[in-house]
């Protein structure tokens, strides 16, 4: 049994899908990974892991539009208001999506459809520093 | 370590669930899988997967009614709209649900819940093949 | 390659998030796992798996209140409605989160975030015995 552990930090500036498929391909090709599991976990609360369409930039627009309706910056919906106005916001959207995806390694190549990409879905407003474990269990 | 990959193909003929349990279930008793996980995850972005019961078929009804009036298919509020006025829907469901679905197997057994059952959840209106890859890591 | 498996059982009252990183913490200690995979499923349907922040307790409280709005428990809205006005809800909540979570272990430490806690978020009104499988495979 082979294990190996990478943590990829990626800035954020905003609220934005942040496409990540090329590092974890990178990772996959330079340790040689053969047959197995990679687990993908984001560390944070407020930002998320989602597995979406790469040919077409307009489904990245319309997906945070959509959550930004779905679930409103409005104060006097939440209780938890004292870090920001998008902190529980982001708390929400982080629970109606993912914080972690587990992949499949098959013959050197992560086994992803032709038109998905792998993404880090920011849900704060200001720059931040987030931190996705890449975790390789397998041959 | 024992690994094995399987892609299971479902013809889909609109937005439903399609339950693919027992599929699954012999699969692994085909290949006599003792104990390990099991990682199934879906190869498209405008589909999904869910854990959902099965013993009331009003719950899927239910279910593709509620993210229908969740998600509406109306062109005017999306930019993406050239593949039809599922598609960005499809997507935003596809990210409020799963793309892929982690299980344990412990003595031959697939462990989920007595009323829990596999479905794909389709999200567009026309026909589609869907590809589920199936990926076995254990003993 | 080791694998151990421990079915917690939580008792629920009423529809809440129970918080029961402890408890996976203290196995994982017990067992000396030092590096692999844990995953978690939960066995039911109207009750699921998320990793909120656990600083403030004000965050689950605007979660529950959060979800309760997006999915009303009013009967003229299904059809499965014999189980009470709360179980279609929970069904449909429950797939706007997560029945499984798979986490890492590196080095004896389980991979969570300083703010992260795990919790079963409860979505029926009357007590429950829940059971979550926690299953490691790893050295």
């Amino acid at each position: 049994m082979k294990q190996e552990f990478f943590n990829l930090q990626i800035n954020t500036n905003g609220q934005n899908l942040y496409e990540f498929t090329d590092q974890t391909l990178n990772w996959i090709n330079e340790n040689n990974f053969k047959n197995g599991i990679l687990n993908l976990s984001i560390q944070h609360t407020s930002a998320s892991l989602v597995v979406q369409e790469n040919a077409d930039p307009d489904v990245q627009t319309d997906l945070i539009k959509y959550f930004d309706k779905l679930v409103p910056m409005d104060n006097s919906l939440y209780i938890h208001t004292t870090e920001g106005k998008d902190d529980m916001p982001a708390h929400i959207k982080s629970a109606l999506t993912n914080n972690q995806i587990t992949l499949s390694i098959k013959n050197k190549e992560l086994l992803l459809g032709t038109w998905q990409g792998l993404y880090l879905f920011e849900h704060r407003l200001e720059s931040q520093k987030r931190s996705i474990i890449h975790h390789f269990l397998g041959e």
